[in-house]
């Protein structure tokens, strides 16, 4: 084993903690990345379930508390695959104690915690970063880069939506997702989260201010194992949805650009449709994260252009398969964790940092508060 | 020539008229209407230019009063292609003569004038039809149908956009649509306008209340002999727009839909892209005008289907050609033609009557209080 | 009516006569044609149908024997829209009655027709042009101009397909097309007779040889109204398909291009998908009749862009809509009917020529030996 | 270490040995299988190379004799990744040594020598697959299943065409993949062999016989490294092409469909279309590997659905991500070891067998004889 190895603890080992060992396990096949993760130790509350995890996923140990991680020598990196309302305890914990922590997004479920997380980031000798892997799509990254280059010239509108349809049978039970204490939102912190960073990211703008609505369809669901205070419920069968199931907004940018935004898990046919379209002065883009390995491209008056995204000089993209021969949803963890391996071994700060997690954050906050003020324009805090 | 001879008049012979006359022209030849028009008369302001286009487009007769038109007895139908500051002076006029009114989208500059207009209508013999080609368009046509026939199930999400950009030169003159006491409005009006009366045709719900954010992206154009007003311009070269460039609204819809609207002149690459896109309980549908002889439907947890809308059963197609050959933009005003002629011949009202005309203005006056008082939720008079 | 006029008489009024007639009742409201149709006379077998499709489509005058049309001194033009078996007799009339001619594709059942008709055509005073229509379409000419242009380099490939599915139903009648003495072949001279013609038109190279199959799937189909020769069948209720269902064949091309061809009635879901891709060394181009106002285009290593056909500097685009406003299947025709106006009024030979028109039947006289020899490969003859 | 156990021993470690590799390490994180490989060695022959690729991919161990990785008692599995002229040598010593083998295709340069292998295998103890990964692409299986169940009905038309343009540049080197002696042949073997074996697998019919055309466009090109024999050369820069640049074929299927089949790497733009469509009686389907996650299926009647094969039911994504979130080029590999995997669990044959690598050698062979013999139709041996 070589002496650049970095040990690596997971917290959470559910669908993200399973892309992020696909992630782990590959990076080092692919990229010749400064130092070489070695999966030490997974935590989860069940023992047995967290074991199983352990061996079918590839970590050497299964632990059932997280501090257990942090608190080992040999883990040099936290990577915190928790729902939001853990987010700041446990990595406020992992940088106090000297790790490098990434942190699944959102950063956290308030603007509170989010601040002290950030804090906590700026005086750590760990590196952090949360975790917006969207960015990592060879294809949106490209797109930045396009805009970074002038080619779009001035931009004027952004147009972000993030469609899916996995709730839109009135039956589907009253999960955790559905529920503000644990969830902090609905479609809009789960998903409107991801355009939110997407649209910052490629444009180069902040959003400044917003004008929002958001909407519950179905206000009552089935009980199941997976909703949390039951006893709340008082023993009915049906609970009561608090998050949003869409949430719509229109924004300005610190560029003057316009933006419109949506987010809703009620977009039936429409399975994880993250699209984003900017038009410059010059030029235009289009993504849609269901067709992942293409990006649209107009400029010079002419028309789109499908890019292939999938030659040797794109983003991310060397490392992998000759033109045509596409990547998947869980390549974007390997370039995420990539960036983050290539930050610590060069002792530079990687984005998204914690700061860009805090921004999303208040964007949100700024969202909900606007749609219970009437849709009111409303400047996001600290733009 | 049949009894069954109407004899028609239009107004205006622009960009609008040029179409009307090719529908004036067809459809006759296509669809069994119970009435046949016979193209007597257009009028415009230069007798040498109307007589042209008479000649060019089969006008017996050019002149160059409007007010002569509405006089003649062997004109049956009064055809309104002007711009918007006109129609209400116009049509008014027209059916105080007796004649059967179609005007030009949108009804009026205001509300007051649409308002007096639906009143005229009210009181007159004569039909009265504003002309939202966009509704015949076969997919649009076949959308409604799929609405009305309960395959979308409740509509929870409509989502629209009308995208062109034909303004983004800065260079671009300030032609008398970017001239509000012209034009009324910009993108919002012009374009905006389709998007409204076709989320509320295919949804079969109406607009309660908006909040809305307008913009100006260049405020400041070169004059041309196509302003208005030079004087006002103390002989600078340029000019003040005085009209929004865009204009973005989120909705609150009548039977419970949210939705999200976009009208712009400046999404470089988008020529003319109407777009709507539907989610309801049960199924979805996506339209978009530069792609106008599909439809794009799904249901049953299914993938979208791209229906070619060339078949023998779908709305208007059977009058044309064999399935997958497709129809154009001029064919939609065809389709108007022919349902007003049939209205006429029935002895019953077309839609969209001047009452749908009025009420898209007063969404476009909701969006421009809204816009003008911080996106404030502003709700949408007598709905 | 100007001195400009010329007359006009079509023999035929379904399908064909029908479009044509749109085209004619168009042409000059659009076009600044140096010569000015007028619909003198149509000519069909049964009187009163005739009389009724003349009334409907515009026509002054309806007659039942072809050779009134031509003996008339006030036609100067002679339409062609009849079966193919009938097209040598009634053109070469025509042009010894020295009357221009367009004639419908494919310009004759058999080569020697054709040859006939190409002498007749070198010898006489009027014009004429077989009406491959698909030459008219914007992005086929936008097409064509790209390659003479050199933006695809030296061709490589030329892949083209034409695909319809409505004989698909073994209960499909045995309509005439469908039979052999009638049609001269099925698929193969109906609808690949176009893609030979659009192949040679765009690459600007011929085609040498080819090899091919043919294959009917349905052997016998009921007979019904539509059949020809129903003494033959003996009573039976049913009748030998006497054509080929599809037709496919590989060929070489003049300039050392490749080409795969396939026509077929056969692929379900699939209307009027006439296809067309070519590769060359420096770029390439893409075209599908269902999205018919698109090109796609690929150059300079980069993606393929979907140019909107709709510009005004793009073929024909000019005379009718702002960009984003499609045309439909008829357009192609009216700009058929232009250029061979224009032609008319210019004293020049229009295209494709009566020599063109052989050329393709040569090519489908090639593809016809090749299939009953074993696919040989088969030498176009003349080239 | 479980004693579920089996050890693999991978020859050549290039393009192909790297995503093997990722999906050897890969296969038990996400599916349940009966044995787990353990990655032993690799073989290559530079030692430092060699070493070097085992180090980054993940094998305990590297050799420069293939021979050592067969003699040892800790490998069970033999993965053959080396040019195709080594096959038959290596997997018959492999399947002599009581090894189970998978074998990249195509299966052998010659029909001789894929005989041989059949031979191998039918006495063997151990299991064999040749490795058709294109069979794993979610969509193509689904599209397998969609017609064995009858929902295309009588299958009428297979087209497929696999498109490439990496050689298109004529200072593109003589690698060795443009040379027959090591080769066997060019776009025919390397990518041709991808489409015929989809086109069997898929339709569920063999190819009977087929009219081919072959062609060199480039002739010469300049030596490089990578081109064997250069003493041949005569010191000259340039040397012979002696492979298809492209290769086109029409076939005839055992059910009655008729086939149109084109590979080539000179199509400029596309990058690895790899596309078939089928046309039934009933129904219709097409897929394109460039966008590998959907497929357009057809039926009854209406337009053709856009299947995004995400769904946890389709065809090896269960194992993987949510709705929407694709799969990438290398999951292919992973489902195809896990098949293979599995296969061997269970003690049955895995497929595509060799002795169906075998058949699609006929089909080659029948393809060069028929191109050899003026694209006479030939019958492909034993079918």
């Amino acid at each position: 084993m070589s002496d650049r190895t970095v040990g690596v603890g997971m917290i959470g080992y559910a669908f993200m903690g399973r892309v992020h060992s696909q992630a782990w396990r590959s990076v080092a096949a692919f990229f010749d990345v400064p130092v070489i993760p070695r999966m030490r130790v997974i935590s989860g509350r069940s023992r047995e379930a967290t074991k199983a995890a352990a061996e079918q996923m590839g970590w050497e140990e299964a632990v059932t508390d997280w501090r257990e991680v942090i608190g080992r020598p040999d883990v040099d990196i936290v990577d915190i695959c928790t729902p939001g309302d853990t987010h700041a305890e446990i990595a406020i914990a992992a940088l106090r104690a000297g790790k490098h922590v990434i942190c699944e997004k959102p950063l956290a479920n308030t603007v509170a915690e989010a601040e002290a997380m950030v804090q906590a980031a700026a005086s750590a000798t760990g590196r952090s970063m949360v975790a917006f892997n969207y960015r990592r799509v060879p294809a949106v990254a490209l797109a930045r880069d396009l805009v970074a280059q002038g080619r779009l010239g001035e931009i004027r509108h952004v147009r972000a939506q993030y469609l899916q349809d996995w709730i839109v049978d009135p039956e589907f039970p009253l999960v955790w997702r559905l529920q503000k204490d644990k969830a902090g939102s609905g479609a809009l912190g789960d998903i409107g989260a991801h355009i939110i960073d997407a649209a910052e990211f490629i444009s180069g703008q902040l959003i400044t201010g917003v004008s929002a609505l958001t909407e519950t369809f179905i206000k009552e669901r089935p009980l199941s194992e997976g909703s949390s205070g039951l006893a709340a419920a008082g023993g009915s069968g049906r609970g009561t949805v608090t998050v949003d199931d869409a949430a719509l907004f229109t924004a300005r940018l610190s560029g003057g650009a316009v933006g419109s935004f949506e987010a809703t898990r009620f977009a039936t046919g429409r399975k994880n449709a993250m699209r984003i379209e900017l038009n410059g002065s010059l030029g235009s883009l289009a993504f849609d994260f269901e067709s992942m390995n293409e990006l649209w491209f107009s400029e010079g008056g002419k028309g789109f252009e499908r890019i292939l995204v999938t030659e040797p000089d794109h983003p991310y993209v060397g490392a992998w398969w000759p033109p045509g021969h596409g990547l998947g949803y869980e390549h974007t963890f390997t370039h995420e964790i990539r960036d983050f391996l290539e930050a610590i071994g060069q002792g530079t700060d990687p984005t998204p940092s914690f700061a860009d997690g805090l921004r999303v954050q208040r964007v949100l906050a700024a969202v909900e508060q606007s749609a219970a003020d009437g849709s009111r324009f409303t400047t996001v805090e600290d733009t």
